[in-house]
């Protein structure tokens, strides 16, 4: 059976990220929203106090062996423990509506959807109203 | 008319700002999701690679005038500066779907309904979830 080995990115693997963010993109059909340049994925996550983390999930099968192999559960698992060491009492993540795969599998991980129980929305602002908002 | 200084918040500014954390999670009908200290504040925001920033509005008025500034939008148009001048893309808000003047009010500075016009949900992992995921 394959085997999967969940480890924490470095520099080198900011192509292969940028490549996994636009096939999600065009997965949740938000393409237009990728404006993210393999140099800033470098320079902010790997120069002095990076401003994200990342995971990668390296998978080892021989040709023919099935596929997935719970990747998304070994990922949100190494998470909950990062999390856990860092002295967070929660973590997030975000997903849409009609992505009743990802919901389902958040849900049977013990997730809670925030929006459904609570009501939170998400606000966004960008582009120029962010700028007219900055004076700039 | 009284007049209204947004800063940089300073470790000393902690007591007061689990005060209105405190304030906030009342009106929103969550004072049982407060967990954070003071302590925890302070050691969080004002060590070393602090993991939150904080704006406060100091408000300066004489007896008898009206509050009530428009100090969030001070707020924000600052969030935005800083948000900028960090070479962010956007920068985002969580707010309850009944708290329709903060809502009314974000719309009006330019901010986008991602839950209302995307479909974004929030999942929150937390607590007994957390650390069975974590194994611990």
């Amino acid at each position: 059976m394959a085997s999967v080995r969940i480890r924490e990115a470095e520099e080198g693997d900011c192509g292969h990220i940028l490549r996994l963010i636009r096939e999600l993109a065009e997965y949740e059909k938000l393409s237009d929203q990728v404006k993210i340049s393999e140099e800033a994925l470098r320079a902010d996550g790997f120069g002095e106090n990076p401003s994200y983390r990342c995971l990668v999930a390296e998978v080892f099968s021989a040709p023919g062996e099935p596929q997935g192999q719970g990747i998304g559960s070994k990922i949100i698992q190494k998470v909950a423990q990062v999390a856990l060491d860092q002295g967070c009492s929660q973590f997030r993540l975000a997903v849409l509506d009609w992505n009743h795969r990802a919901m389902a599998l958040y849900k049977a991980l013990g997730a809670q959807d925030m929006t459904e129980t609570e009501g939170w929305h998400a606000f966004r602002f960008e582009g120029e109203a962010m700028r007219k908002l900055a004076g700039k």
